[in-house]
C-alpha cells in the first residue's frame, strides 16, 4: 500500500516567548489541515514527536495534550521519542500503521518549546539524550560529542575548519530565503571563524540552536490521497537503524552506522540509488554532522563531504542542494519538530511552493533525521 | 494478518536499589527470549514503553539505550509514551507494524526507574502526566484527581469507602500469590481504611505505590509464531483512545469515555463481548479506577463496580478475576513497565502457568491501561 503526504504545515521557528506548546502545534496542525483541504474531523489518528517536554515544559502525556487542544475528541494518538529524531520516527509509526491498514489519514507532528526554561538546563535536557551513565556523567555535552567527531574528520580526511564554516554560510544562505527560518541573515566564514569556541573545533556558528517550534504533515493511503490531492508527495522509503548511544563504543567517530543501515534500507524500497536523489534536508545539528551526512548518505565518498561543500555540490544552485530550508543551523531545531520540518520543506519543493529558495526540477528528494550522537537515524525518501 | 505473543519475561517488580534502568529492561528482555525459544538475532525490532526516564532517571533517547544495551546492534528500536499508558501502547504500535509486513519477531518491552529521586520528585514526575497548565499548576496530584472521581462515584451511585477498600485487600490477596510482587502480603479492609489520608476519600492503601521494574513480551506474526511455539496468544482486539488531558473538561467524572471507546474497538476486532471476558488485568492505580475500569469494561453497569468487588465477582475464585498478578495496587506500578506487564499476566493465566493465582477454564483475557487520569486509554484482548 502507497501512503502520501497531502498537506503540510509549521510555524515560525524561532525564540517564541508569545505562544506555549500547545499552541505550537495547534497551529502547524491547522496549517497542514488547510493545506491538504480535509475536514479535521476525519483525521484518524494523531502520531507526534518530542524529544523531552518532560523536562522543558514539565509535561508528558503530550499524545493526549495535542489530540484535546486539537478539538479532535477520544482521537488515538500516539507520543514517539528518539531524542532529535522524534520526529521522523512519529512520521515512520504513522506510514506503518496506515500501511497495516488501521488508519486511511493521518496527522503527524513534530514539536518543542525549548526556551521555557533557563539555557544551560536546556543544555542538560538536551544531553539526556546521550548515555548518562558514561557520557553525561562525564560532563560531555552534544557539541563535545560533536566536537570529537569533527576533530576526528579532520584528522582522517584533512577536512577544515573553513569547509566545515561554509556549511553554516551556506544554510544561512538558504535560512535566509525561508520566512519561516529562525536566523534569517547571511553570514560569511570569517564570521563563523572567529564566533567564540564551544567545543574546539566547533564555534558558535557551528552549532544549531536552541528553538521553538512545531510541524506538522497530513498522511494518506492511496485511495484517500486521490480524493483530496492531484499532488500527492509518496514516501517512497522508509529506513530506521539505531547504534550504540555511547559515541565511544562505536566502531568509528567518523561515520554514523545507524544513518548507512536507514539509508540502505530507504533506498531498496525506493528502488533508487544516492546519485538519483535531486535534494536532501539533512541533520545538521553541527556543522560537521551535514559533512558526515552527505558521506554516510551516500552522496559523496567518506572523506569527501567537506570538500564537496566547499565546491558547492550542496549549495542551493548546486548538483544535490541540501538544507534548503536552512537546515537545523539557520532554519532552527526544536528537537521534536525537526524531523517533520525536514519533510515539510521537501514536500514543498516537490510541489514546487518553495518559493526563494525553489530548487529546479526535483523529482526525489531525502530527509535524514538523527537522533544523540548518532544513537538513531531515520531516513525517507519521496518523490510527486 | 494475525499476531501473537511466544514469550514472556518480567523482573521483580519493588524498590530495586541494586539494578538499573537498564539492567531492568535487559533482564526482562532475556527472559522473554528465553521464554519463547528464540534466537536474539532474530529479533527484528524494538518497541519500548517508558513514561519520563527524562525525569526518573535523567536519560532519554531510551530506544537506543536499550537496543545497546540488549547487544542488538543497529537493530530499529522505538520509544512510545502516553504516561501509564506507555507500555501498553508500545504493545499496539509493535502489533500494528508486524500487520504492515514490516517486521516479523518484534520484542516489546516497558520500563521504569522511579526510585532513584526522591518520593516528591517522583510526584511531580508523574504529575506531569496531568494538564500543567490547569491542574498541575494549581497543585492537583494524581491522588487528588482520583480522589475527586472517588467522591463524585460515592455521591452518584452509593460507592463506600469499604467497597474501595475490598480492592486493595483483593488485590494484595492476588499478589501475595505472585512471585513478581511489589508487596506479597495480605491486608485487610480494616487496615486500608486506618491506613493514612492521602486525598479523601483514598488512603494510602486504596493507592498504587511508586515502583521499579520491567516486563517484556516477544511479538510474531502467524507463520513466525507457529514455528516457534504451540502455545501462541494471539492479540484478537487492539483498542485505542484519548480524552481530554484535564480532568475537568471531561463531560462525567465517573467514568472514563478513553476505556469505553477502546474496549469497544477491541471488542468489535475480537468480535466478543464483555461477558466473554474470562480475566482481566485493569488499571487500578487507585481502588476506585478498579471499580470504575470493570463497569467502563462493560462486565457491570456504570455504578455497580463497588457492589460487585463486594459480592466477589472479581475474586480469584469469582466469575471474572480480576488483577490476579495483584494490579497495581499489589504487584506495583512502574509506570511505563506497567501496560506490558498486564499482557505477561495474561499469558501466563492463558497457558496455565500463574501458579498459586492460576484461574481455571481461562480462554479469554482482557488488558486494561490508563494514561492520566483518562487521557489515554488502551485495551487489548488475547486467547490462546
Amino acid at each position: 500500500m502507497r501512503v502520501a503526504i497531502i498537506g503540510v504545515g509549521m510555524t515560525k521557528f524561532g525564540e517564541v516567548w508569545d505562544k506555549s506548546y500547545r499552541q505550537l502545534f495547534v497551529e502547524a496542525g491547522i496549517e497542514a489541515i488547510k493545506d491538504a483541504g480535509i475536514d479535521p474531523n476525519d483525521i484518524e489518528a494523531i502520531y507526534g514527536g518530542s524529544m523531552t517536554p518532560g523536562q522543558f515544559i514539565n509535561q508528558e502525556h503530550v499524545a493526549s495534550l495535542v489530540a484535546d487542544q486539537a478539538g479532535l475528541e477520544n482521537i488515538p494518538a500516539v507520543r514517539v521519542e528518539a531524542a532529535c529524531a522524534s520526529g521522523s520516527l512519529a512520521l515512520r509509526q504513522a506510514y506503518l500503521a496506515i500501511k497495516a491498514g488501521e488508519y486511511d489519514l493521518v496527522l503527524v507532528g513534530g514539536v518543542e518549546k525549548m526556551t521555557d526554561i533557563l539555557t544551560p538546563q536546556a543544555v542538560g535536557a538536551l544531553a539526556s539524550a546521550a548515555d548518562q551513565e558514561w557520557e553525561g556523567f562525564y560532563g560531555v555535552t552534544f557539541p563535545g560529542l560533536y566536537a570529537m567527531m569533527a576533530r576526528r574528520h579532520m584528522y582522517e580526511y584533512g577536512t577544515t575548519e573553513e569547509q566545515l564554516a561554509m556549511v553554516a554560510v551556506k544554510n544561512h544562505h538558504n535560512g535566509a530565503k525561508n520566512p519561516k527560518a529562525q536566523f534569517r541573515f547571511e553570514i560569511t566564514v570569517d564570521q563563523v571563524l572567529n564566533s567564540p569556541m564551544v567545543a574546539e573545533p566547533l564555534k558558535l556558528l557551528d552549532c544549531s540552536p536552541i528553538t521553538d517550534g512545531a510541524a506538522a504533515v497530513i498522511l494518506a493511503n492511496e485511495k484517500t490521497a486521490k480524493e483530496y490531492t492531484d499532488t500527492p508527495i509518496w514516501i517512497l522509503g522508509s529506513g530506521h537503524a539505531t547504534d550504540t548511544i555511547a559515541l565511544h563504543d562505536r566502531k568509528s567517530l567518523t561515520r554514523l552506522d545507524a544513518t548507512i543501515i536507514a539509508a540502505k534500507q530507504a533506498y531498496k524500497q525506493a528502488k533508487i540509488k544516492p546519485k538519483d536523489v535531486d535534494i536532501a534536508e539533512v541533520h545538521d545539528c553541527f556543522t560537521i554532522a551535514e559533512i558526515m551526512a552527505i558521506e554516510d548518505l551516500g552522496f559523496v565518498g567518506k572523506g569527501e563531504g567537506g570538500k564537496a561543500v566547499e565546491e558547492g555540490m550542496t549549495s542551493l544552485n548546486g548538483e544535490l542542494p541540501v538544507n534548503t530550508s536552512g537546515g537545523l543551523k539557520a532554519c532552527g531545531h526544536p528537537v521534536g519538530a525537526t524531523g517533520v520540518k525536514q519533510v515539510v520543506e521537501i514536500a514543498l519543493q516537490l510541489r514546487n511552493e518553495a518559493g526563494k529558495r525553489q530548487v529546479k526540477d526535483v523529482e526525489i528528494g531525502l530527509t535524514h533525521n538523527v537522533g544523540g550522537s548518532g544513537g538513531t537515524a531515520v531516513v525517507h525518501i519521496f518523490s510527486m
